[in-house]
């Protein structure tokens, strides 16, 4: 499948089979292919949760508008972005690059300054728009690697973000929820969703050039 | 190339070749894939503005920290979300569902209604945070795109928003710029990044399990 029929395939799934899991290995190649997208300079300022624990899915689709693909998939993924960009954050992540490439040079040390300098000074709410738009990156990858596997899933912001952050623990990590990913499989016959037809603005509505 | 070949492929380029030009069809494909990708509510909330025009570039380099790849790139694309959810723009996306689908239902109707209580009356700020977002699972596509393409692309923030909005003339038409993408080819004995390893971190601490 190219790409461009991948993203034909995929669809928010909104009936999803209980009965089926998706395999392991499916899973951790979506897993890997967030983890090797791009982020704003290089800080991959988010997690991943993945979440299989029944109890724990029923919790969460309590403040999720009861959306059922929340406890009808094998692994609910979270989104979970950094709630501010603090020195340790960005130093941690500096340091590994120069100790993984064994080098460093002064453009390095200097573009290291400037985050360090701008980013933990500004408001975290600020950071945190940043952080989650990267997270986001990182979701638009997944809905492909999903569909190279042939996995559905279903992105999903309807939920109560405080109290998903409250379930999962995520404000002592310094983390805030933004975005869930149901991976799993389409229930055919009891998905309404399925047999509509994809819309999408056409090109000339959604493109303009400047020649 | 599996989907996780073409992401260690891709990196953020940092010279690209100012004498090779994108092929117009492959610029097609990635323009087509981020138009087909996820959105929240299927709202598509930004543009693409493609720019191939010199002058225009060297205007826009200059209010980018002068990064030498929005002139050296063939296509730069700029995504520009929408800076405001209106009624107008809610009912035109439904009303082109319900035209394309030939279908109209209970749901659908609540639906739109319940956005359109809803959104208009955020703040416009709220509002431009998640139309961003949107864009950036565009970016995410984008970047998958072009590497199947075998094509270079630096996503880009390091540069003025309210300047480029200006050149643009972008708030006439309720956009705000977000991030901009080079598309082009790799000056692979000018770049010092090509050859430096790829960091990410670990799986161990980007992934976690609730089992």
């Amino acid at each position: 499948m190219s790409l461009l029929d991948k993203l034909k395939w995929r669809y928010a799934t909104k009936k999803m089979d209980p009965s089926k899991e998706v395999p392991a290995e499916k899973v951790e190649q979506i897993l890997e292919a967030i983890r090797l997208t791009a982020s704003s300079s290089g800080l991959q300022p988010y997690e991943l949760i993945v979440i299989t624990n029944k109890d724990l899915r029923e919790k969460i689709k309590a403040i999720a508008n009861n959306q059922s693909q929340i406890t009808d998939c094998s692994h609910l993924v979270v989104f979970a972005a950094w709630d501010h960009y603090t020195e340790q954050r960005i130093n941690d992540a500096f340091d590994m690059t120069e100790q993984v490439r064994n080098f460093k040079n002064d453009a390095g040390i200097a573009y290291r300054q400037m985050l360090l300098k701008n980013y933990p000074a500004r408001d975290p709410e600020v950071n945190f728009t940043h952080t989650a738009k990267q997270a986001y990156i990182g979701l638009g990858t997944a809905l492909i690697a999903a569909a190279e596997a042939e996995v559905d899933a279903t992105p999903m912001e309807g939920f109560d973000p405080k109290a998903l952050d409250e379930i999962l623990g995520l404000k002592e990590k310094g983390l805030r929820s933004v975005v869930m990913l149901p991976l799993g499989y389409r229930k055919s016959d009891e998905d309404w969703l399925l047999n509509l037809k994809k819309v999408r603005r056409p090109a000339e509505q959604f493109v303009s050039w400047i020649k």
